[in-house]
């Protein structure tokens, strides 16, 4: 899509710190980064986020993440990491473009979860019949 | 797996607030929910994590994400979500059974992303090479 920085990052428009491409998957690292190794695996195709995403996409997407994470992780002498997808402006998406965050973590690295909030046995019933009717 | 917490949710034998069962998939709260409408989606079948998941059992996953973010969020009057998928104890993973998280999120509910750290082109040159390396 015209104007979209990531199209243009896929189709080579725009330099990046590329690790992968494939026909429909391109993959490069976050140039801010949580730590790094932190890497955005993308779509070629333009789709605003993860539920606009053809689901055969999608998979891809996902088995690209199994593939880049090992390496990531060995890359940059991390132990483990974190796949996160925002998805709408609220949960932190900043480019309307479908991207999965592979962040490599290290023990002690100093992010922390976020913290929970209490909710009751009745709340989370309610919450899951809301859910189940939606669905 | 025997002794395994979610293992035994998805057979049934401890309770859940459950929202979606299939074949392969199972769908609940989580009890200690960052926002109202948090759900976990794992597979029935035993796999310590998302890079142990069978790539083909990882498309479900996603794809029965897809499915029920829309729900949880409609549900629970948010706006947009978060997939996470903590994978490895620095991570952040606890129970080591693949689980995705899916988070519905309004503005303003107080969650922060992480901070970058201040990495140079040099560093990021480097680390991309490492990976690819590592592919």
């Amino acid at each position: 899509m015209q104007d979209c920085i990531f199209c243009k990052i896929a189709a080579g428009e725009i330099p990046s710190h590329k690790i992968y491409e494939d026909e429909s998957v391109f993959a490069f690292l976050d140039i801010n980064p949580v730590n790094l190794g932190h890497a955005l695996v993308i779509p070629k195709e333009h789709h605003k986020n993860l539920l606009d995403t053809p689901p055969e996409l999608a998979c891809k997407l996902i088995s690209v993440v199994q593939k880049i994470a090992p390496a990531a992780i060995k890359a940059v002498g991390a132990d483990s990491f974190n796949l996160g997808v925002n998805t709408g402006t609220s949960a932190g998406q900043v480019i309307p473009h479908t991207h999965f965050h592979v962040i490599p973590r290290h023990e002690s690295d100093g992010h922390k979860p976020w913290a929970s909030k209490e909710v009751t046995e009745d709340e989370l019933k309610a919450a899951a019949e809301k859910i189940k009717k939606e669905l």
